[in-house]
């Protein structure tokens, strides 16, 4: 386990109350971050230096969860150290980065795992599993909010810390990635570090999205509406009752002689369905062994990590180029090495 | 009174009830509007001819409740006939329109009022009064949802038909025309008419403003925060509690010696003050009425609706160009007829 | 239509839109009440005097919404003059006089209806369904808060006011009288005017029940909770999603061989099925109108408004006795005249 | 720390990470809960016997989280050997019971605290805080709900489970005891243990107070009202808004001439004031430990324990009496020793 800074310590709980992973050794530059996970769990061992981690014999498998721009770099060494490795989200800070790890990764048959910790939540994976069997009908659009006040990263905007949450989401959802993003951001408190983003998605099969993402908010909000041609889902993450399915819609029958359309509007019960209350982060670590133990595919795939930052560095471009529409790059061309 | 469609039985109850003014004359092409009408309020002479209600003397003020496509040809034929005019929002379906009405309005000494209700809510003035009176500091963004299940209009669009009450909001709370606009929307049960709209919008003060408008949701959101530096605030116009001001932000300290930003969160008390519940349609009808006798400028102005529409406009141009940024039409050419 | 205070205005809007019925004479003491309801239906003949209904030939129902102290007297004359009566709630201030209209009813076969209008809300018709329907199983307990900010009723006690309400309720799901009830109340803002009542009901069938009542709240709730042996039901009037079916529960296991009791807890799905949103006291006024056309019973029975005056006349009794368990009267001996 | 159940592990974890103690050892008949802990916590010693701690002169002060039926006993056993003592609430389950250990503490002079939580949690505090300010004017009521799915105790009613929290909630904010204790209750689940239960308590200044517990409920309610005559106060633990204040009331102004009442309503802001979100268990120790270092008096005193059982004794004996109202044991008569 290599940055024990924030989220850290989440990780190192899960980590030690595994069944299917031992904890060998925690790594942080800082000593005296390393000391204070010692002293609670006084049986996994500490490093200051990501060396001692990479060639110790003991260590399997790796979980950085260090700041964004250091992705890449102890990723690639890790793997390159032959370890399975876990990366926080984003996969890397760059689509170059996130395609080499992914290419790296498959090259030496190793498990690469990118942090999306929403896809191992149980709504999310409730949702997942109504749209794919059809229960919502046609995705007519998304639409999420995921807003709070704090926390200010002092390395990113509020882009490349919030978006990977909701394009996981969608991207486990949809099975698609968009083909257009425009973004519209302010950095209010920091200039030139957006605090605040507004971004609309487009795919090629129709679908819209849009995501209102900010460290600047009255109160937490994350409610995401899935509107289908037969059911309607909201998924709010701050909720008892994370996930309520609407039986409503709105029904196009046969235009009349002039053209004119009729509809039929339908209003029915609201269902909670219940929900595993199961922690989503022991869940992906659990999936993490299983895929090395295995040999199966994880639910959080390289793919969907490149995927993601794809459609990150376009949002990031539309800013840039003054809110232009930009084209999420094309996946293609991204298989080989970056350098 | 023209037009007892949809929305004309309410102008028809309120300008009943007012007491300063007579509801002389209701107007419909469909006779069983107006005798159904009459029914109920039998001391109301009825007409079927909009020339009925120009050449009646006894008439000193019209109110127009058409479809939106009609509105420049009425209320073009109201002014002229010198009456006094209160035109449903949006004023007219096109800048030109509107601009020609504004511009008439002024020639001949009358008012015009665009029923842009919205101004007359009760919660919506006293957002008003705390922006103006500096309480919420300066404006960083605004984000609204105006979404529900119905009513499709078969002769506009979702951004025709919503829009305009939050565009008429936020320039009354901005007093700013926003520079560009950016819309993302699908039509998803009808096509080509659509139904859901996710708008950006920019202002030259540097504030930013997103606006979420769907006539398909799984339940009706009516909900705008407004992000400033002091204070935030929430306005729901479901709720019991349609104001809520956060006494909550986050300060930035002078940077440290190495460029580090330092925050300081603040999190203070949230307070839902006491709003009264006055029904705003009674409020926009006799500001109507006073303005007429009284020669005092509407809250509603013609200018504002005349803005409106300049901000509707350049929503669809974006749709029309694909999604890319559109600029709002300048104001200063619009003072001269249209024709 | 007898009485036009603060209820009767409802009433006459109704009757006024009544396809089973048509509004014939409204009739109140005071002239200028009468003067208002004629402004507004210019169709419908005024009285000031009760003579002038009750001898009216064309007068085949009478509707009487005056003070409670009052109901007995006026009903009585208009049973006796042999019109079908529907009474506002409770049909009489005591026992001996409901049960004497009860009776004098039956004996003329006229119709006799206690203005119950909850009975005729949809959600709580909902409950009843499902309780008949066995879907919650044995109702364990029933639980209720009805409680608001006003109006403080000059010649009632908060249990008067509000417990008809609820005690028509639990007799409409419940389909029994309760045995005891013991209450506890204050008059906070009159002395000796009830403001605030917390009422225990026991039933012979193991049932047991609470009430809070209330014309002192921070805020309105008219929540019920019914929790039965298979699932629970919370019936909300004042929320968009009224009637609320958990499919939760516990289950006792075979205890085990040390008497140990094993439970099991069960948490299921959540669902707010569709309801009607159809006015009650436009049912109720309907249900009237049916049953003297029709020879049917209607919802609200006589013998059921009967009840609700026994329940209250208990809960009041047991406030005189500073809060001592009080019998509910027995009904057999009821059914004779009262004088 | 003797007892490692359900609520232990929480005690653990806040005593390691206090201050201002030092947890030295942990004590269950269960070897393998000690070592349960100890595996979390391997600098801290465990013991199987109380015994072992009771002797230990290294053991400064003794926490008792056992169950109620044992509390007397151990806490008798603790205080004998010299040890300060914080017993989980309730403090004993008898009066005798707690009357001996309160005298006991006094005449040994050492701190004795049962374990009333609730005391500590900032709300609570806060509500405290305005109320013996005099902000909300003289309390007129107050009324609770504590009730939610599980559960069941095999060892205690509802009442000896739930109702300790809200006395002693009640006992802190009124600074009074009830006289009267009313209760209704029903063994729904398990046939004899009351698992629902309604309390209506009286007070000789005449305040009234009502508390709804159950085991049995679709959601988890934890809501309390108090109505003053100056202002409304709800507190509700679920919420993250855990108080709010209501400007709210009625006014009686001087009765007109003859004789009726006028009432003059008000209502103004809702205001949710900045609370604390500290730990209460942790600021229970810590106030525990700053009791026998300072020699001050502990927020949650023995008297206080004392009278919570008081109250449920009372409730308990209500119960037992099929529901007649019974009074609360005086306390004078029981400052001597229980034996």
């Amino acid at each position: 386990m290599i940055g024990l800074g924030y989220w850290g310590p989440n990780l190192v709980r899960n980590l030690f109350e595994l069944e299917s992973a031992e904890l060998v050794l925690v790594c942080d530059q800082r000593a005296e971050a390393v000391e204070q996970v010692r002293r609670r769990y006084p049986s996994v061992r500490g490093a200051t230096s990501t060396d001692d981690v990479l060639e110790d014999p003991a260590v399997e498998a790796v979980v950085v969860a260090t700041p964004i721009g250091t992705h890449l770099e102890l990723a690639r060494a890790s793997l390159s150290a032959g370890k399975h490795t876990l990366v926080e989200k984003p996969l890397a800070d760059s689509i170059a980065g996130a395609a080499e790890l992914a290419h790296l990764a498959r090259e030496r048959g190793l498990v690469l795992v990118p942090g999306h910790t929403f896809l191992y939540s149980p709504p999310v994976q409730a949702v997942q599993e109504m749209i794919s069997a059809g229960e919502l009908g046609d995705i007519y659009f998304i639409s999420t909010s995921r807003v709070n006040l704090g926390l200010h990263q002092s390395d990113a905007s509020v882009v490349w810390d919030l978006a990977p949450h909701d394009f996981s989401i969608l991207l486990y959802w949809l099975r698609e990635t968009p083909t257009y993003v425009t973004a519209l951001s302010r950095g209010c408190v920091i200039p030139d570090t957006p605090d605040v983003a507004f971004l609309n998605l487009e795919y090629a099969s129709g679908v819209i999205a849009h995501a209102e993402l900010a460290w600047l908010a009255p109160s937490k909000l994350r409610r995401t509406t899935v509107v289908g041609s037969r059911k309607m889902v909201v998924y709010d993450d701050t909720s008892i009752e994370p996930v309520r399915v609407f039986d409503s819609g709105v029904t196009l029958r046969d235009p009349g002689t002039f053209g004119e359309y009729r509809l039929s509007y339908r209003t029915g019960d609201i269902v909670s369905p219940r929900v595993d209350v199961s922690e989503p982060l022991s869940l992906e670590l659990d999936d993490f062994c299983r895929s090395i133990r295995g040999g199966s595919q994880p639910r959080a795939t390289a793919e969907l990590g490149l995927d993601v930052v794809r459609m990150i560095e376009a949002a990031e471009r539309s800013l840039t180029q003054g809110g232009a529409r930009a084209e999420v790059a094309a996946a293609e061309s991204l298989s080989g090495p970056s350098a």
